[in-house]
C-alpha cells in the first residue's frame, strides 16, 4: 500500500455522471467535487433538467473550497471543474467518442449511472419510450463500459423494485416486481446489471466488473445554500415540491389533494420514507469508493455478494422512518408559514400505502447513515424555492 | 364485410418476418407462402442461419404450387418470392429503412418477430450481446412499427419464460420467471409487448396494437422433403439436432452423455414436450390470421387478453406429451439405425426435470393442435441430416 505524498496529489480519477444535471445527479456531483477525489464528468440530455445546475454546483464548489483554503492548488481548483457533455445515452456513437477522449487522460474509472425517465404515470403512457430510454441505454452504456475496461458502476435503482412490499420495513432480499412501467425499467436494468456481474470472460478469468445498485426512498431538500435544488420540467408530480409551488405561488391550486385517507396507516394516509437529498449524495461518494479494489470497504461489500462471479450488491438508501401526506404537510407548514388547505379524494392507482426501508444493511456495510431530519429537508426546500421560484429558469 | 371475387384475387398482405432464414423462421415462411395469402419480407443478419434456407423455401413453395395448379396466376406465383433483406434488427436506421421501403406498397400488415440469440449456455457468458439483441433489439422494433403504424405481432416467446414451473402441465397463466440470460430476455420482451399493448395513445384512443406471444415448448423435425431444416452452427445444443449428427457422423462422438438419470421422472432422464416444427409453423399462421380485426377468430383470442388496454395474449405451443432423453434416443435409433451408446454423467446446471404444455388453451381458442408423432419427427430429421450432412455449406 502505498501513501500520498501531502506534496504531490494523487492523480483525480474520472468518473462519470450521466444523469448529472438533474436533482439527484447534480447533488451527488457537488459532494464528489466536495472530495476534491475526483474529476467529474456530466452527461445529460436536458430533457428533464437544465444546464445551469452544473455551472451553480461548480461554483459552489470553488467558492467553498477558496473558504476553507485560501490558496488551493492547481489540481484543487480543477477538481471543481466539471467536464460537461450535451449527449442522448440511446446515441452510442456519441457515448463511445466521450469515453474514448477520456482514453488518454487514465480512462474513466467509474460511472454512476443516474439518468433515466422516472414519472411513474408516464411510463405507462409512452412505455417504449420509458424501455428505450431507461432499459436499452442501461444495456448500451454497459457495453460501452466493456469496450473501454471501465469496470466500476454505480446504479440509480429504486424503492420501486419492491413493488407492494409484502414486509415493511423492506430489506434487500425482498423479491423484485415491478408494479408500473417504471419500476419494471429499474428492475430489468438490475437484472441486467447482475447478469453482467455473473458472466465469465472470454478467457474464463472472473469478470472484474463491480456494481452497487441504490435503490432509493423518498429523497427530499436542496443544498443549504440555495444554489441547486429540484426543478421539476412542469407541474410538481411529487409532494414536497408541489407544496413548496403551492407556497410560493408558482402552482395556484387552493387545495391540497390527498389522495385516500383510509390506507392501514397512523393517519390513514400514506407512508414514505423521506431522505435529505445530501444525504442520498453522500450515499453515492461511499459507495463509489466501495468499488475501490483491495480496500477494507470494498470487502466488506461484496462479501455478500449476491454474484456468482463478478460483484453486484444493492442497497436500500433511506431513513427507516416513515412520514406521511399529513406529517409532511405540517412540517411544510411550519417551514414555509403557507396555510396550506387539503381536501381527501380518493386513492390513487398504483398507490402503495407504506414504503420504509429496512436501512440496516448499508449502515452494517456501507457506514451509511441519513442523519438530516425532514425539519432540515422542508426548510432547506424552501430556502431554494423562496431564492428560485422559478428555479432555474 | 366484402367477399373477396374470386377472379379479383385480394391484395397479398405484406408480413416481415425476422430471423427469417433460421430453422423456425424458414419453416413459418414455408407455411405462409403456402397460403398464398401473404407477401413474405425477411429480415436476417445469419449469424445462426443461412440464405440458402430461403432460396430453398421459395422454390419448395413455388413447386408445390405448380404441382396443385398447371397454371397459377401471377399473384400466386409472387407469392411465392421472398423479399431477403440482410439486416442487424439491432440497427435501427436499417430496419426504418426496410419499413419505409414498402410504405408505398400498402406498407407492412403484420410482423413475426423470430429473431434472436437463443443458447442458454452462451447468455450466461455475453449476456449483453443477448440483452441488446434480444431486449433492446425488441424495444427498437416496436418503436418502428409505431411509427408506421404497424399494429400486429406474433412474438417467438418459449417456456423458458416458466423458468422452472410449479406445476406440470404448464398453463399459460403460470407466473413468469426466467431462469438463464436467455430466459429473462424471453420474459422482458413479453413485459414490454404486453405493457405497450397496455398503453392508453396520446389521443386518449385504445391501441390499435395487438400482440401474441407464442411460447414454443421443443420444435423438432423438418420439411418432409429434406429441402429445409436444422442447421446449428457449431456442434449441436439439442439433443435431436446431436443424434442426428452422431448418426450422420458430423458429430464424432462414441456415446451420448445423459445429464442425470436420477429425475423424479418415469425413467429418471429429463422430459420435455417436442413439436414437428410443421406443427408449430401452422401456429404462427393461426396466430396471424386472429390478427385480423373484426374476424371471429380475433374476437375470441383477445376476449381473454391480459391486457387492460391494447391486446395482448400469450398461447403455449406443445403437444401436451412428454418424452423423455432415453425415449427420444430409442426413437431415432429406429429412424436413424444408428447404434447409439449413452453414458450417464451428472445432472446439468439449470436442468429442469420436465417441462410439458398444457396445450388447451391453444387448443380451443385458436383450434392449434400439433398432430405430427415422435416418429414422424424423427424420420424427417434423419431424412434431412442424410441429404444435407452438412446442412445448407
Amino acid at each position: 500500500m502505498t501513501t500520498a505524498n501531502s506534496n504531490t496529489p494523487e492523480l483525480l480519477k474520472n468518473v462519470l455522471v450521466t444523469g448529472g444535471a438533474g436533482y439527484i445527479g447534480s447533488h451527488v456531483i457537488y459532494t464528489l467535487l466536495r472530495t476534491h477525489k475526483y474529476k467529474v464528468i456530466s452527461i445529460d440530455n436536458y430533457h428533464n433538467s437544465f444546464p445551469a445546475a452544473l455551472t451553480r454546483v461548480s461554483s459552489l464548489a470553488l467558492s467553498e473550497l477558496k473558504e476553507s483554503s485560501p490558496e488551493p492548488s492547481a489540481q484543487d481548483i480543477d477538481s471543481t471543474v466539471i467536464d460537461v457533455h450535451e449527449c442522448d445515452l440511446i446515441n452510442p456513437t456519441a457515448v463511445r467518442s466521450i469515453f474514448s477522449s477520456y482514453a488518454s487522460k487514465g480512462g474513466i474509472w467509474g460511472v454512476i449511472h443516474i439518468a433515466a425517465y422516472k414519472a411513474v404515470g408516464e411510463s405507462s403512457e409512452i412505455p417504449l419510450t420509458y424501455y428505450a430510454n431507461n432499459v436499452a441505454a442501461t444495456i448500451s452504456l454497459l457495453q460501452i463500459m466493456q469496450e473501454f475496461h471501465c469496470t466500476r458502476l454505480i446504479y440509480s435503482s429504486s424503492a420501486t423494485v419492491y413493488g407492494v412490499p409484502p414486509d415493511i420495513p423492506i430489506k434487500e432480499e425482498t423479491r423484485r416486481e415491478g408494479d408500473s412501467v417504471y419500476g419494471r425499467t429499474k428492475v430489468m436494468c438490475e437484472l441486467i446489471i447482475e447478469d453482467f456481474c455473473d458472466s465469465i470472460m472470454n478467457d474464463g478469468e472472473t469478470n472484474p466488473f463491480q456494481a452497487i445498485s441504490l435503490r432509493y426512498f423518498n429523497p427530499a431538500g436542496a443544498h443549504p445554500s440555495g444554489y441547486i435544488g429540484e426543478h421539476p420540467r412542469g407541474r410538481p408530480e411529487n409532494l414536497l415540491p408541489l407544496l413548496a409551488h403551492m407556497a410560493v405561488g408558482t402552482v395556484t391550486d387552493p387545495v391540497l389533494k390527498v389522495f385516500g385517507n383510509d390506507y392501514p396507516t397512523a393517519d390513514g394516509t400514506c407512508v414514505r420514507d423521506y431522505l435529505h437529498i445530501l444525504d442520498l449524495a453522500a450515499g453515492h461518494v461511499i459507495a463509489l469508493q466501495a468499488l475501490e479494489e483491495g480496500s477494507e470497504l470494498n470487502a466488506k461489500v461484496f462479501a455478500g455478494s449476491t454474484s456468482s462471479n463478478g460483484k453486484f450488491k444493492a442497497y436500500n438508501l433511506g431513513k427507516g422512518h416513515g412520514m406521511s401526506v399529513m406529517q409532511i404537510v405540517d412540517a411544510m407548514r411550519k417551514a414555509t408559514g403557507h396555510d396550506y388547505k387539503t381536501e381527501v379524494i380518493g386513492r390513487r392507482r398504483g398507490d402503495v400505502p407504506e414504503l420504509i426501508a429496512d436501512p440496516a444493511l448499508a449502515r452494517a456495510e456501507l457506514g451509511f447513515d441519513a442523519p438530516r431530519d425532514l425539519e432540515t429537508m422542508c426548510r432547506d426546500l424552501w430556502n431554494w424555492q423562496v431564492k428560485n421560484p422559478t428555479g432555474y429558469e
